[in-house]
């Protein structure tokens, strides 16, 4: 039994006691159609917090901004994000903006200057159309509010080409006192993310915003997030393409009045195991609303060398335009799978190997069709096969047979509609 | 200028003096449709042999029958190749049938056993129909010739499912006597190719068979092949796919009684451009076939850190979902150029890189339009880079200016019909 509950209907952020939140439309697309297009998110109490950004070389000026901020500061109020224009290959002039967006929502929120995350999301290679953000930051910030609606449109005006918001909620109890139920408290975390895939022409990124009433160090709330961010966005991909503006971040108010650290083992352990949650939830919702897909695909590798190798395999596969094609048309086209991992640069032996197929772990009636057992093959499961790969989610279960590492990946199919949405701009 | 004259029209293997060959029909596909499906290629006089395999860590039993046999012997007769079954992942029982396919090729022209190369490509994960096999086989070798029909049924026989045969012949003129223009004598080189691009439902596979009459040794052959391999077939990438059967063989009669040793250090240099010649040109014709493609793009990478780097940018680039997708739509995307080339892993800066499209070098008029000069955006190019990417054939120059490594890569782009052509059998 999971040591948390997930709310069933979650708000977002403001689920999260001392964190307001709202949107605003400032037409940064140009296009007049009133979309939300901007959030921000505040908590008055001063916040310690944490982030991992992408690793892509180009990075976009919002994510040097924060990753320079996390470096140099210690108390954070909160986050200010814009979607339609990722303000990436934007040069000093897109530096300059983005420094420019946190000194305007610090201003308007009444905060001390440096206390603001920036990310931004979209077009890249395009400035800000810095006089509707500015504008923008100064009616988010009149109309802040921790009402449902705040925090609704707030998840909604982060995404781009995502199909629907994706929001979770889940608290962790914690007894006061030792043995009496009445002195029951929670602490909750909450998030937000928008969709990863490079999800439109010109738009990348995954940006993903949590909030928590943990009383926590900056630097144990790192390493917290760092491994929640690893065991879940890292392990999901669409397109294999990574954004020069992924983000996550994540902020912690202390509002709840309750100590994380590592010395109290069972909070500690139940604080950890809820944040992993809230990233692979996200994580999940963001694989599955992936560009034009039709089939979510779980990729077990086990039983590998070491832990490169089982990564490497899990990717090679993921990643393989012949695999993610079959997918897409219901076809156990299992020698694309073998070939895709004998290319991944792992070591492999085909003598030694198992390859299955199966319904996902969380379905009633968890049904498997082995492939190859020991580099036999059994032709004789072939319609098994196909009535497991024709599911919208289904699990390869690769077992290597030479180690103990292990990876798990979640990857999609490759549709025509998302070459044809992906051609141009 | 070349040292070397390419011939205008190419007969395939048959051009070289002392190669015969013949193409059947062995029905592998079982269509009953008569479509020629087995090449035999043949040199009576023993042959040195060179070949370079695919890395792939599931090789194909035709594969690991070449590899076995190059370490082994040293004089070779010819290649037996069937197309429609690539004889991969067919463990025990496939390594049986490929030695039953090799000694029956052998034993039909009455030469000694272990002489011939066995090459397969078509659907993985099936046995091969041996009865049909033998009796193609011994139905081939009844059949031998050198008339030009025998040259080119033979270069269409090893196809799956590209459009058009992929030959070319060369000749490397020698003077036998410095001085004496009427002791001209000719080394003349052939080959034969099917394309890359995994370019069916399992299907895979590159092939290509190159034959010549020089007089040289296997080390030095497998030197000069293994070399000419990488400069060519190993730069081209339609789906980053790498196939359990790729294979390059070249055949060495010596008929022309013109040794090429380094000693003879001009003769040797022309010989090395002549083969490179050769799989330069049928690595860009695979490309130019490649499966549903509507362009052909290079990617030139230079001024990286070191080899690798420049390696992994080019490859980044050319395998890029959402970079190939938006070559599909003309649109000169060069915020995905960019993404792929820093999520490469390779050393690069914004603030250092160029970045060009411009018509290939072989295009009368020479046109470039700079995109990004020292990280700075060139804007106003915006036109010129969009008649660029319209074209059929472009080139992408990216400037790393932080050492002197470069690589060249062939890519393609990716089309709906892509999709749609793999997504089941």
């Amino acid at each position: 039994m999971n040591p948390f509950i997930e709310a069933k209907k979650s708000n977002g952020i403001i689920d999260v006691p001392g964190f307001q939140s709202v949107a605003t439309s400032c037409d940064v697309r140009n296009k007049k159609d009133g979309r939300l297009d901007m959030a921000l998110i505040l908590s008055p109490t001063p916040c310690s917090a944490a982030g991992v950004f992408t690793k892509n070389a180009f990075k976009a000026a919002p994510v040097k901004l924060c990753q320079e901020l996390l470096r140099v500061e210690n108390k954070f109020h909160g986050i200010i994000v814009n979607s339609g224009n990722a303000n990436a290959c934007t040069g000093n002039r897109g530096m300059k903006d983005a420094w420019s967006m946190q000194f305007s929502a610090a201003s308007a929120c009444n905060t001390p200057p440096e206390t603001f995350f920036v990310c931004s999301t979209g077009r890249i290679g395009e400035l800000l159309p810095m006089q509707k953000i500015r504008n923008g930051i100064k009616d988010a910030a009149a109309n802040l509010g921790s009402t449902k609606e705040h925090g609704l449109n707030s998840a909604k005006a982060i995404l781009t080409s995502d199909t629907k918001e994706k929001i979770i909620t889940v608290k962790v109890p914690y007894l006061q006192t030792p043995g009496k139920t009445h002195d029951l408290d929670y602490i909750t975390i909450s998030g937000i993310a928008k969709g990863a895939g490079m999800i439109q022409p010109n738009m990348a990124t995954m940006l993903a915003f949590i909030a928590t009433d943990a009383d926590i160090s900056k630097n144990l709330l790192q390493k917290i997030l760092s491994e929640a961010v690893d065991l879940s966005f890292n392990r999901i991909t669409v397109d294999g393409d990574m954004s020069t503006n992924d983000t996550v971040i994540i902020l912690a108010n202390g509002q709840s009045r309750i100590k994380i650290s590592p010395t109290q083992s069972s909070l500690f352990h139940n604080f950890v195991l809820g944040v992993r949650h809230v990233c692979n939830v996200l994580a999940n919702k963001i694989v599955s609303d992936g560009e034009r897909i039709t089939k979510v695909v779980e990729i077990c590798v086990e039983g590998a060398k070491n832990k490169t190798d089982a990564n490497r395999i899990a990717r090679s596969i993921g990643n393989s335009l012949l695999v993610k094609t079959s997918w897409y048309g219901s076809d156990p086209n299992w020698g694309r799978i073998l070939d895709a991992a004998g290319y991944s640069g792992a070591s492999i032996q085909e003598e030694k190997l198992d390859l299955i197929y199966a319904t996902p772990n969380g379905m009633i009636k968890q049904r498997s069709a082995p492939v190859i057992t020991k580099g036999r093959y059994l032709l004789k499961n072939k319609k098994r096969w196909k009535d497991i790969v024709s599911k919208k989610r289904f699990s390869i279960i690769i077992k290597i047979n030479l180690g103990k590492a292990s990876y798990r990946l979640l990857s999609t199919d490759l549709s025509e509609a998302y070459v044809n949405f992906n051609k141009s701009e």
